[in-house]
């Protein structure tokens, strides 16, 4: 199909582009999904609902660990390896952080050299503009675009500093927690909270003179995901060892979660646990949209102004300031 | 004053009564403002904004910790010491599980048995009808109530299993976690963004047999605390431990918060807090409107059931449903 760059894509040609596996259009349909404009946003949603009987065909791997874990490495290795037998793998990320280091973290491709030449990976560099919720929100839309585009591997890749560990967890299948074996929960960073939401936790860089440190580690973190409730799904999360470096234990993480697909939609908690992300995405899109309608109305700007001035030198109550707002944006 | 009991008072009869500190009058109007009525809002609103200017001259105390902590002796020890030099305390409560519980973890006065007789003292049991973004912005309308009422030292109490914490440290000055000796942090369910939070720890039940291991957990919590980035504000926050049963380490305590007021008034991060935590009270105010207006909406809950169910079935993306909502609301 051909179609002038230079123009905006119709939805057709978004869909079939999309359904073809096209990759310049579906980088332009996330793009697209990406935008703050009103237009930009009917035209996405117009895709979203065309491609919408393609998607969900895929599993959905959350991925996170505090800088230096080996994230990018790790990555690259397991996308390398999914991708060997013809499976297509797509790398999408959350960066909370983004707005601050300009997304360098994330946004920058050549930290996975070999997988972003690999033809069956597609890696999508965040956008730095987003605030979180937005990022989040537009995410949710990428999975389906990529699911669409024939990906059957969607990993959702964010750094574990804080809010932004949710919301990945809210729209994955399957979430991985990457640990380093040897420098104390306190040193890493990762909330207890963290912990109780992965299905499994890969302990990085098991090789050489660490493995025995690594090995420990599993051990202790076993023991730790012990101390949780059961999960109603009757998933036990696991620990596992594994070396980018020495190509290990990456095997028998895909196996871990193809064991945890097999076991989810068994009993019926696979399609349980997607129907609910779906109406709480619903409700973030309530929310963001009832926010987004009043922030952008016109006379509401000068009046915020004025009363968060008033609020902050004591001279308002904040839900006396709130109800002036919501009355004038009511007129 | 005198007023018909059956009668609704006035926003002149509720006003003048806080600012004089009758207690029958405050806990209406602390009813009055957990009212889910129009109407009362309205009221609440006119009785907020008259007491506003009274308001403010309280030391705001946030107190947290799992059930069995000892919180309630904690409170009751620590509300008899305060109140010894004729200082008013008032103790309201945060309970997000009250709705499960039918509130009978912190709305039952009896177990702040001495407290509750002492006429210093003000115990306000939580209202069990409310979720938890709703106690949150009653529990901010209530502080300023019992503050134009006189009281000095106000205590938020909540349980710690969640997301309440971070609701409680949104609203007061200093935010005092509470831990017991020797349990580990994981049996005690303290996540670490809640001990982040944390002005102060006190290491609880440190008598008898229990003094040692009190000891070497002020210790490690305190090492533990050394992990976290240094505030802004300059507070190094700090580890005590108390027995409530041996009236140890409370005098302690009490002066430890009069150190933060100190300090805190001294480089202007007392009111720089009050007035960034009156901001975000604002929006939580706009955003809790713009939610009840939509949801209160007639047409919206037969849409949103057939929704709900499209959703579910992956009928319909989730953002097309939303926007189908929100243009429905619209005309």
């Amino acid at each position: 199909m051909s179609y002038n760059r230079r123009e905006r894509p119709s939805v057709e040609t978004y869909v079939e582009g999309i359904l073809k596996g096209d990759r310049i259009l579906l980088s332009r349909a996330i793009t697209l999904i990406e935008s703050e404009l009103h237009d930009d946003n009917q035209l996405a949603n117009q895709v979203i609902a065309k491609i919408m009987p393609h998607t969900g065909n895929s599993i959905r791997l959350g991925i996170t660990g505090v800088p230096g874990v080996g994230k990018s490495t790790f990555i690259e290795t397991f996308g390398n390896k999914v991708t060997e037998n013809n499976k297509k793998l797509a790398v999408l990320a959350i960066d909370p952080s983004s707005k601050m280091s300009g997304g360098s973290i994330l946004g920058d491709k050549t930290r996975m050299e070999t997988l972003s030449r690999n033809k069956n990976a597609f890696i999508r560099p965040s956008s730095a503009r987003s605030a979180l919720g937005g990022v989040a929100h537009k995410s949710r839309e990428s999975i389906l675009l990529c699911e669409a585009a024939g990906f059957e591997f969607i990993v959702i890749e964010t750094v574990g500093v804080g809010q932004s560990e949710i919301a990945v967890h809210e729209m994955v299948d399957f979430f991985l927690l990457l640990m380093l074996a040897g420098a104390g929960d306190e040193l890493q960073g990762i909330k207890k909270g963290i912990m109780e939401m992965a299905d499994g936790i890969a302990i990085t860089k098991a090789d050489n003179d660490n493995i025995k440190r690594a090995d420990q580690a599993k051990r202790e973190y076993q023991n730790a995901l012990h101390l949780f409730p059961p999960r109603i799904s009757g998933w036990i999360p696991k620990v596992l060892t594994c070396s980018a470096l020495q190509d290990n234990g990456v095997v028998e993480l895909i196996e871990l979660i193809q064991h945890f697909e097999i076991q989810m939609k068994g009993n019926g908690h696979w399609l349980e646990n997607r129907s609910n992300q779906n109406i709480a995405w619903m409700h973030d899109c309530i929310d963001n949209q009832l926010r987004r309608d009043f922030f952008h109305h016109n006379d509401i700007a000068p009046l915020m102004e004025d009363l968060t001035a008033k609020v902050r030198e004591g001279n308002i109550p904040p839900p006396v300031a709130a109800s002036q707002l919501i009355n004038l944006y009511k007129q």
